[in-house]
């Protein structure tokens, strides 16, 4: 039962999907969980970011979820993809398997290069557990680049926590 | 019985309107809108956009909203509004009648080109099955392109469905 | 009774002010007011603004607000300060008594000019009727004007009322 | 019993940190309190901040928590901070005894420096009553001063008390 569980169906899935010929990238912010200490104070539990999900094309605007592919931008992350300049790029590394035993065995990296109108954002995933190797590159356009960098910067204070300190109620008054 | 409907009776209509001599241009935003999933999840329905009305002169400080022409900018256009640098120009195609048995007779072209101080922005809205050809263009300031500007990107994560993503209540302390 | 008159108790006036040798400077948001049609909607009646408000030194670190003179920034105008370069400068004109029978007796000029380090706002009201003529000039650092543009670029969307279309219920699930 | 005191339990704690090789730095907004005068209306009593906060480091990823050194960012030093170009730098003093006796005997230097890839951000602390001299400095890359910029300016019309004139009733239809 889902209501049980709180809040879940208050949940509202809102991604900026981009699609492509060869491929589809979709971003979506996901928020920071909190949790309560003894003193009272509450504090962030689970860090926010922006989500990059990645789906092969199998047909004319058909993609694959199944074969989907994610990175998870953390804050500074976001803080890359904002500066970057018309003709800047920057690549990112991640480890799912960090700290695990199975560190090392899966490594996947996310550039972002500059072309003539706008950016190629591809993303590779090695597996040496199953020998695999996937990649997705998707053209993104400066306009379409400006939604990303735009509402990546409105969703890094959220995923931040920094936007539960908006002076609902004024301190000093209650 | 509007109330009956819900909250059509909160609804505020606040155009940003720049009123020029042969025409007048004018800005709202215009919200998505959502469903809820029968797993209980809540999912974007209808994109929300920027409208743009377009209404010719006719008269001193007066304008024609029978005439009224619009053009819904997409978040995606929004972007390419926005990441408009001083020389920059953009033209943006739409056809009201896409994937109807109509297609490719109405077709309306929006243009933005940098002038002297600030931009024209124009609207040509050819229409096929009745033979019309209409024609629009606002001098927009750099004054005022900085309102849109700001505004625009303020809508932007808006008309994206994003700003439901506010961490209100903080999830895990419910 | 002042809770009769509604709201009034809960205004908050959190200027931003610039206190220098000869004069000093505060910036305050300004709200518009809305009014309700009889179809539901809800439409602006009066427009918001970015007050400003200059007061002569009378002493070190007092002002005398006996004397203050004020200029309300329209949304436009906002959009001329927040989109000045380091070298641009910008004049405004206003006629308190526009439309009266008293127009063109009263003349503010606001001007913004760059200096070495930031921009000198200065204001004169000349008055014909009383033969007046004041003068105010404000010295402002880099620092300071990039908080008046982060506060105005922040404030510039409320003061024309689009912060009522964010998404607080969506609409499709009421 | 601490919800006598009121809202404290629901304070947010959610500092941005940079944990570097030999100290550590964390920024957290720092909201203004208000107070309601006889009149009814509220005015901003203690200005808000973006509080700065070194730890030096005490081994690997371990940060000595008791010898932290605070530096308090107002509303005009954040603009300092957000206006800074890749090739700016700033240094900001601080006397925390400032209109006491002690006034001069502690001395606290904030600067700002760029470096290849982002800046140097270092406090000094000189306490002439102890004897002490303190210095931390930690490089900052472009990304995370890009979420520092960010942040900051999100932040910034809250620590103003500005966030407190959202349109959230609309005056004039109470």
């Amino acid at each position: 039962n889902f209501s049980a569980k709180g809040r879940i169906g208050d949940q509202v899935y809102a991604p900026f999907s981009i699609y492509k010929g060869k491929a589809a990238l979709s971003l979506s912010p996901v928020l920071p969980t909190f949790t309560k200490l003894e003193s009272g104070s509450v504090v962030v539990e689970r860090r926010g970011s922006v989500m990059l999900k990645f789906m092969p094309a199998i047909g004319e605007r058909k993609y694959d979820s199944e074969k989907k592919q994610l990175f998870a931008l953390s804050a500074t992350e976001v803080g890359s993809l904002i500066s970057l300049g018309p003709k800047d790029s920057c690549e990112l590394f991640h480890d799912p398997s960090m700290q695990s035993s199975n560190a090392g065995q899966v490594r996947k990296s996310l550039s972002i290069k500059p072309h003539a109108d706008g950016y190629f954002i591809s993303l590779t995933v090695v597996n040496n557990l199953l020998k695999t190797r996937e990649s997705f590159s998707v053209p993104v356009t400066t306009a379409e680049f400006a939604v990303m960098k735009t509402a990546c910067s409105f969703a890094l204070p959220h995923i931040m926590g920094w936007d539960r300190l908006t002076n609902k109620v004024p301190r000093g008054i209650e």
